[in-house]
């Protein structure tokens, strides 16, 4: 009997998405679903996290509840919506205590506040074990909506912010590292809203997705919505100095800012003659912008380290199978 | 330690709301979150299911995908909403068989497509057992929107439909009584969306919710949010013929169709000079609309039965707490 731990959560998702027959606009295989409103899309996305597999210890009932809402709202981003608002479904033992789901809640609620929106409502039920649900909706005017495809060679490839630090957490953590402000973003993701509606409004980016698998992972994921190659210099990638205080080793330290996710950081691509406006408008909006490579119409996706080229491989976290 | 088990689901639900500052029209503690988009409403609304507390046994992959979609389709009706699409996040075993994805998304896109929308997405994620998510949303014009609060007294109170039969199906496939219309009821949850249309079309409809945690339930969540007491007359309540073929004592007929929910009926109030246009909207429905008692503004919400009035318990099913 072949089971889902032949196929792999690609896979699987792959298939559902065969049977599904979606009237919207845009529908499964992108960041979230649009639905034409007649003058905008109505944006929507849903993530589910259950604390066995998506919770890393020494995170509390706040960071989850933050968690949840703020993966979502990357989500959003990610298509250069404005959020408008979202729904949380809880299943959680009897045997939780009263503190937990307040501390959820508050976690929850703040996320949604300090990112200009709110949850509107919910559903709560018993279950065995602590499972989220949370669904988050946006709007974008219909000339702003960014996908995952649209890229043509020639085309930057870009990335908001620095990648391996929710992996450098994630070890530290582990390891008890102390490195406090990567624990920290592992722990309190922080979704890319203001970037990605002023990536939207720019009028010069020609795709875009979240990190949320790493960036291999999106790189591929990316590759296979626009029918392009992608070509990432490793040295331009903007590391977070926490990697290298979590391994001395450097193809660790590679492959955390390749492979582990969790940064919630936007990939995206623009024309290759907007990259002095890229840099103004990561001024404008305080977040780093950058450039690591290019569009290509090649046969595979390249990496290219110390000048050397090699093949990316697409390493990055897939559910159902065990992790590396 | 206080726990939730100590709280029961409704005093949890309270608790959470207290703490989500909600920006929405209408926020939790309706069938659906409305949103304001200017000409109309957007209606959300969330449900988790996990298999273990509430999935009976009998129903298989494809009943456990339709009934996901449609108790969510039930609260989109409960609005007078028009559904325009659905996500669904899935936690699965990697042990499951891929048969059983497949039907069970079958069963989720034919819900959907049978109700005239569609699945616009979702997500997909390894879990110790299956929990499913959905969440639908809709639009309503704004003064069609339907509410649990708004019924004054002397309005009449009204069901669609007929109550019991989920109850009955529950009770056929756990002593093998093979009373299949009924199972299959319990299997196949009807949400009332064209129903819920022509009610909120209608003019004279001054609340409504979906009957899904039983009747008795319903009246009293109604009465919170109205302020008002509703008089249910036992008798006029229109039983599924499966009830008395469930069970000859007359006070468990009673409690099925009182308080075991799962019907997905819609109950609603009426202006009291509506009854006739009622009538003839089930008609034109193909839907019986039953009066079944009257708002008042007593002390407390009542029954009569065989002409005697008694208090109505509120007794419709609870999670963290354990079935009767």
């Amino acid at each position: 009997m072949k089971t889902l731990g032949t196929l792999g959560e690609r896979e699987t998702i792959r298939l559902i998405e065969r049977i599904i027959q979606s009237d919207a606009s845009i529908g499964p295989g992108d960041d979230c679903a649009a639905i034409d409103l007649g003058d905008k899309y109505l944006l929507i996305t849903t993530d589910m996290m259950a604390t066995k597999s998506h919770v890393p210890k020494g995170m509390g009932p706040y960071d989850v509840g933050w968690s949840i809402i703020a993966v979502n709202l990357s989500d959003i981003a990610a298509m250069g919506g404005r959020p408008i608002g979202l729904v949380t479904a809880i299943g959680i033992t009897r045997g939780h205590p009263i503190d937990f789901i307040e501390q959820m809640a508050d976690g929850m609620n703040d996320c949604a506040r300090r990112f200009g929106t709110s949850i509107v409502g919910g559903d709560t039920k018993e279950h065995d074990d602590l499972v989220l649900c949370g669904t988050a909706f946006g709007e974008v005017p219909k000339d702003g909506l960014l996908l995952r495809k649209g890229a043509r060679a020639g085309d930057l490839i870009a990335v908001s912010g620095q990648l391996g630090r929710a992996g450098a957490g994630f070890h530290s953590m582990k390891k008890g590292l102390g490195l406090k402000e990567a624990e920290d973003s592992l722990r309190r993701p922080w979704p890319r809203i203001r970037e990605g509606i002023a990536l939207s409004q720019s009028g010069f980016v020609t795709s875009c997705m979240d990190i949320s698998d790493g960036l291999s992972a999106s790189i591929f994921e990316m590759s296979k919505n626009s029918g392009m190659t992608y070509e990432v210099d490793y040295e331009k990638v903007p590391k977070a100095k926490e990697v290298e205080m979590a391994f001395h080793d450097l193809e660790r330290q590679k492959d955390l800012v390749l492979n582990f996710g969790d940064d919630f950081e936007l990939l995206f691509t623009i024309k290759r003659e907007e990259e002095e406006p890229l840099a103004k408008l990561a001024k404008e909006c305080g977040c780093p912008f950058t450039v690591i490579g290019k569009v290509t119409s090649g046969e595979e996706n390249i990496l290219i380290d110390m000048g050397k080229r090699e093949k990316l491989e697409n390493l990055g976290y897939e559910h159902f199978r065990t992790r590396q």
